[in-house]
């Protein structure tokens, strides 16, 4: 996916770009061209703009690869870290770098964009923030850096369960997401037995419909409860969080809303992202990178 | 997958048919046809045969519904409920039933096929037995009988992780299996942290590639480690079994190798049927069929 956004000096978003146009489909480093022809409307209309660039664009399938910065990794310490690559038209693009965690086994654990997505909503909270995705990220905020992070691979999961699994054939996608299902689903992972594991667990959406406890409208979001309380458990084992916490949630809109749910399942107050927490982290560091290389 | 045994009297295998007509590829009901050009050879060179149907194929997508038989089950219970259907060529296929463990939450589970092939290994001793497969099965064999069981998606999330995700396109599939590959993946499920649960332990497979700790060949054995190690964590956890156990493990060649290994490494004693246990159980159920429709 590419994406895009134009935004003013305090980060409001002021039009956004969303192609299909992922690292994965571009072929022979052909980066640049995209991002000319993606974008020349608003040089057009605002002149020289500059450019910051933060997600997989920085990883070794991306256009440059960046290097990890290590955790626990203040603002600073990603500002620092910035790369400058000009273009052929003048342009400069500031890729920011990712983070990695080395406390994670067997192998350290990496993220690219959460980082800036976690300097927008703000560091300055002890506070563990999950961000819901393909590959989720949850992460602890401790005296006003990234202290710490792991990846659950619940997105993922659910999108080729649902789209190739014994599901196929079976399930119906719903018309709009329906949440008594996906509540249904998220209570599965309070159930002492099925919160054993989620290889147990996700049996139950097909012998839910044979037992004719769940329609094929209901499976999709049935299992989506059911991933998603199972990566909340997950997480909850790991220590990211005890009953009664505040958990940050920093996510698209009917992501965050599940997460909310998920959140309140396990008896935490979630405090949510107003959005675009991208954007604001993008400035943000771009604004400390600035302050650095002209000092004080 | 349709799979079609010839055997003798005392259930040893003479000749096999597998072909991709399963179920799923069958229209409008269309089986009989289906089964009796797929075994016509057998009847011309052996006569008429008696045919048994155990699996899928005596679900609801399948030739005819069968009921589940309750767990705790005994061979009986199951040959009890056999249904014969007659066919358009005078011959008849007695169809066996399934299983159902309604202590299952939040549904009860279900069993097709392997009911039979627990018989074949024989019911005769106290242990728990796994069936390795898309939907493996745990089941505990106690006072002959069949007395609970539960099923784990592992197969299935390795097959479509290892096909739909983010390790297609990085991933190689081996010329033969990596086994080494395999135990390190295996591994990770004593690893206390990654033990914690599935959703995150998958991202080490990337990880593992990015941190220069697993080449692309290794991959895709590394994950069937881990999702197989997952698996076995989720049953100790159950109760499956204890350090020091015995467990049986019914299934073709390369899965109850990795199912060995993996019984290994959880401090088991692996048990490991001598194969076609389908094949023994058939019989043994047809057996026990007749006796009930004979008399003593």
């Amino acid at each position: 996916m590419f994406r895009a956004l134009l935004i003013d000096a305090s980060a409001r978003v002021i039009e956004r770009i969303e192609t299909s146009e992922g690292i994965q489909f571009v072929r022979d480093g052909g980066f640049e061209p995209i991002l000319e022809r993606s974008i020349a409307a608003w040089g057009r209309s605002h002149g020289a703009l500059p450019i910051y660039a933060a997600g997989m664009i920085g990883s070794r399938n991306g256009w440059i690869e960046m290097p990890y910065v290590d955790t626990p990794a203040h603002a600073e310490a990603i500002a620092k870290a910035v790369k400058a690559v000009k273009l052929g038209d003048g342009a400069v693009v500031v890729f920011i770098p990712g983070l990695t965690d080395k406390s994670a086994h067997p192998f350290p654990d990496v993220m690219r964009g959460e980082e800036t997505q976690l300097v927008g909503f703000g560091l300055n909270r002890d506070m563990t923030v999950v961000l819901p995705g393909t590959h989720s990220k949850w992460a602890r905020l401790e005296g006003g850096a990234i202290a710490r992070f792991r990846t659950y691979v619940a997105g993922e999961v659910f999108a080729t369960l649902s789209r190739h699994s014994f599901l196929a054939g079976v399930a119906q996608q719903p018309e709009k997401p329906d949440w008594q299902a996906f509540l249904r689903g998220l209570d599965t992972a309070l159930d002492r037995e099925s919160s054993l594991g989620l290889l147990s667990r996700l049996f139950c959406v097909r012998t839910g419909w044979l037992a004719g406890g769940l329609r094929p409208t209901e499976m999709i979001d049935y299992l989506s409860g059911v991933v998603i309380g199972a990566e909340f458990h997950e997480a909850r084992s790991f220590g990211w969080f005890r009953p009664g916490d505040e958990v940050g949630i920093v996510g698209g809109a009917d992501l965050a809303e599940r997460y909310r749910c998920a959140a309140e399942t396990f008896a935490l107050k979630p405090v949510l992202d107003p959005g675009d927490a991208m954007a604001r982290g993008c400035r943000a560091i771009a604004d400390i990178a600035e302050k650095l290389a002209h000092g004080p």
